[in-house]
């Protein structure tokens, strides 16, 4: 049951509603949450979690379609931590919770049972294993439960924090602090000059892959002026006019990515040796080759250059800009 | 010096580039700092800093223009504490430095130098003290020592950590984990339909003033999916199409604030009484009249409603819109 705010038919030219992990419609009651809506949301039989573990999400495959919600009843066998447990929010009135396992799947002793799998978000993601609803609300989960291990202490007085209403927020009776959620923004931007855009290439990248540069957007700043200034200090190249195009949530490990086209004033690339590997401009039409699988071929006979996954939004920026003329 | 990447001739028309404390032009050369950074700097007779302390800074009336950066040396009989001490960044070669201080400006025995006073941020903004650059350095300062003061211990494993690389980050010795400043992403939004526009009045707020409705983008959450959520919380309303304007960086603590126009699909308001004392349309004309301070007159004869001040962004984004036809 959509949300009545997040009516699909009016975001559906939106381009961050066709984003991966964008598409969450739960009701997250955050602001009517009582200090019990945990204990009240796992005893609820409607309840349905994803089972969480080192970076991965269980998956189940026995039934066709691949399944990530699962009764409480069904994640017993995985060691759930209930004390751990977050309440994402309400689909209707049927709670949705995230629940991190007990389990270690990379453990030899650690069987998983016919046709259920972890699997990690990226991979989820890329092979649409699950609904954009669900890949959203699985998104949510992993933030908050990364979160959550890196705020288990009170930051200002080193005492043990608890949890509150189901997730949303840590307390220190110590020291009487709240924290919240800890949400990371970071700017990517697709830099083009004329008909030719600006990628680069980090060593972390897959063999080939080129993508739109990006970083953290720093105390201080404006969403332009990361834009800036991340694109200098990456490639010497000083930027004009930035134009947001659309926002991702990103749980790796809680991110908000932030897409915008920015203009080049120049063309000359000082590239940051410690950052990228590789820096260069590709024409319109190289692009294109490249996105219908007929780039550029190397002397070993393989195509030389591959885009970002369609998951991730610079591949999004990417293929809205080649195909804007 | 101006950094070469935020050359204001070209930022000129740039909405976020006309906000209090987006000014800031230091080169922080993040990634070229080196772990003796900060006493580097503080060994500069160039070095100059902001005086911090409990939400003030420093400023010195004396000579005329008033004066937020200080030699280390008038800094010495404030009780500077060198070793919190943030390196912001560099104007030109000269190290720009956030130092917190000793004293507290509340207790009766603390007797400032005359003609310097210790004023918050938001009245040396409204009164516009610094000029831009000083002011989003100042606004970064602040907000790297709130986050600081915030992240003392590990928590993931409740452990002192310590600063590294001249206050970019933290360090847990304990558990090995790196920790960088916070900043947390609001969407600020002026919803509008025809020619209206939906403000709202915090109980917070000073007498008769209405703002924009916003609040912080939760994990797992786009940007226009956040507006049309808080919006929806707040007033009821469902929005269609949202526009990102604007962004602003806002040292309370350390927040950054995102701008949009959305269109609202419909009028009837729900307002959450929690949050909002009251929530109504304003029509262009009435705007228009409050902006010439020509609004309504209540029965004690005084303007009814007024803006947030012309510092907030919410305050741009009502002046644009009402100009805007």
């Amino acid at each position: 049951m959509p949300r009545p705010f997040l009516d699909p038919n009016f975001i559906a030219e939106e381009t961050s509603a066709k984003l991966a992990f964008s598409g969450n419609r739960l009701d997250r009651l955050c602001e009517e949450r009582e200090a019990n809506c945990l204990e009240k949301a796992l005893a609820d039989r409607t309840a349905r979690g994803f089972g969480f573990t080192r970076g991965r999400v269980l998956i189940d495959f026995t039934n066709g379609t691949p399944r990530g919600l699962f009764t409480l009843d069904e994640l017993q066998k995985f060691r759930p931590k209930l004390d751990r447990t977050v309440l994402l929010g309400f689909d209707g009135e049927a709670p949705r919770l995230a629940v991190p396992l007990g389990i270690n799947p990379d453990d030899e002793n650690c069987v998983l049972p016919e046709g259920v799998k972890a699997i990690d978000y990226r991979s989820i993601a890329a092979q649409s294993l699950l609904g954009e609803n669900e890949m959203g609300q699985m998104a949510q989960g992993a933030a908050y439960l990364a979160w959550h291990s890196s705020a288990r202490f009170c930051g200002r007085c080193g005492a043990a924090t608890v949890v509150q209403d189901g997730g949303i927020k840590r307390y220190c009776s110590s020291c009487e602090r709240e924290t919240f959620p800890r949400t990371d923004p970071v700017v990517i931007m697709l830099i083009i000059r004329g008909d030719k855009c600006l990628l680069g290439r980090s060593p972390h990248f897959p063999p080939g892959v080129y993508s739109a540069l990006a970083g953290f957007i720093e105390a201080g700043e404006t969403i332009e002026t990361a834009v800036r200034r991340e694109t200098f200090e990456e490639s010497g190249i000083r930027i004009g006019k930035v134009s947001y195009q659309a926002s991702q949530p990103w749980p790796f490990p809680h991110t908000l990515m932030i897409g915008c086209l920015g203009e080049a004033l120049e063309e000359e690339i000082i590239k940051d040796d410690g950052e990228l590997e590789d820096c260069r401009w590709f024409s319109r039409d190289e692009m294109r080759a490249i996105l219908e699988g007929k780039g550029s071929i190397n002397s070993a006979g393989e195509q030389e250059f591959f885009l970002p996954p369609k998951m991730a939004i610079a591949n999004r920026l990417i293929v809205d800009w080649v195909k804007s003329k």
